[in-house]
């Protein structure tokens, strides 16, 4: 039952100390995945590594919001010089950055942002990568058939999960314009989650949450709305504007939400940490 | 080298599968202490449920803020009857709720927020309990003598460790004035850590950073803020005004800080979660 990595990175870590931590967060993520192993839930062999990656983007005033959103504002309150320390006051609308969309975002008397269980926050972290398509076609969506082509690889996704879409549109960043791909009636084209994909996730497996490293769990010219519907109208939450699923096992590694908790919140930028 | 904790919680799991996530959970944490333990970092018996605590206060307009620090807004922009969205505006400074400070809060030309290291946010959680001190004198401060006698009970501390306070001052927040506990004069009056713990922890123990659950590092009536100082100055953060310190173990949990990744920041509102 238990992973001979626990054993290895235990000697490595006694025979060198300044490895100590990353040999911690290796067993425990082996650990981890040797109990879930045994109770069937992952299949693949996990990518171990012991790293953190962080999947937060650098939250800036240039920072792409969704069209009609004011940019991120930080203004100065408090300086050294007077005083002793230094503060900035803050101002944005919730969905800005990477951030988590609760299911009252969509979904009117549904959970607030503070109001999600702590249990939900800490999940399994699967990546489905579409990058292929996505790359010819800026309207392509995540499928059903992109989830059972991950699941004959890696097994059934695993209880609980939170599913991230990988379509590579953070390189977008680098070229204005080109994250949010505004057409010539002022719509952004971007990749999301098919609502056929989000119904089912919500019904025939069991996931905590969905994110995207795009601005919509949608495909961003959708009018309908449907993956939000489908994921937030089944309590769960969203993540938008994900950073470094390049980075990250797509099997394997577990991802903490660092979600803000303000009173009836819709969403807010959090912290996402993967645990590789 | 590996807990009976990880193959009984598997078996557990195994016989039902609604107790998968929970059985999970306490493997990993079972995983990474038996190989803690191995190395020499944690002496004593882990507390291991599985469960994630949090360890953030709901943020409010109503949460005490420090004395002259106006209170958090929230203000709707979008709502669902106006297509189909709700959506909130925020504006805070930084330094309110349940916070990190960064190593600029203190320190001009110190690391900004975006800038702590993402391997630095996730810890071995180290509580020191000062409660009873702390309920006959509001001045009490967390001392070297603290953290020798939690050395005692429980063994070194671990190497990048996250050390939090715990004077139960949460308590007051259900009367209102008592958590401020401010003077005729206008100052604060509430538990920290005494300079001379802060220094010792940044220069003869091994921290990432360090917490209280009252609303500054150093004790409220301090004029020089040489705990701030010691750690912020040493490249370390703080986390000021955590919740539920009663409910983790005091030592064995591992915590996950949920830090803000904007640019240039000094601080600002994070979700703590703890891994038990």
């Amino acid at each position: 039952m238990c992973s001979p990595r626990i054993v290895r990175a235990a000697h490595e870590a006694a025979d060198n100390p300044r490895l100590s931590r990353r040999a911690w967060l290796g067993a425990a993520s082996a650990g981890a995945l040797a109990a879930v192993s045994a109770i069937g839930s992952v299949q693949a062999a996990p990518n171990i590594s012991g790293r953190v990656v962080d999947l937060t983007h650098v939250l800036t005033p240039e920072l792409p919001v969704w069209p009609g959103n004011p940019p991120f504002i930080s203004v100065p309150v408090a300086w050294h010089d007077h005083g002793g320390f230094g503060q900035n006051a803050l101002a944005f609308w919730e969905h800005t950055g990477t951030h988590i969309d609760a299911p009252l975002h969509r979904m009117r008397d549904a959970a607030a942002v503070d109001r999600i269980p702590a249990d939900d926050l800490v999940a399994p972290l699967v990546v489905v990568d579409i990058e292929s398509k996505a790359s010819t076609d800026p309207d392509a969506v995540l499928t059903i058939s992109d989830i059972e082509e991950w699941e004959s690889r890696h097994g059934r996704l695993p209880d609980r999960a939170f599913i991230a879409m990988h379509s590579g549109w953070e390189h977008r960043l680098a070229t204005p314009g080109a994250f949010l791909n505004l057409d010539a009636e002022g719509r952004p084209h971007a990749p999301g989650f098919d609502t056929a994909a989000a119904e089912f996730l919500v019904t025939e497996r069991s996931i905590v949450g969905a994110g995207v490293d795009t601005l919509s769990l949608d495909p961003g010219a959708s009018r309908e709305f449907g993956a939000h519907t489908a994921f937030l109208g089944a309590g769960r939450y969203g993540v938008e504007m994900l950073a470094n699923l390049a980075r990250v096992p797509v099997s394997g590694a577990t991802v903490v939400i660092g979600a803000p908790k303000h009173a009836g919140g819709t969403g807010g930028p959090c912290r996402v940490l993967a645990l590789t």
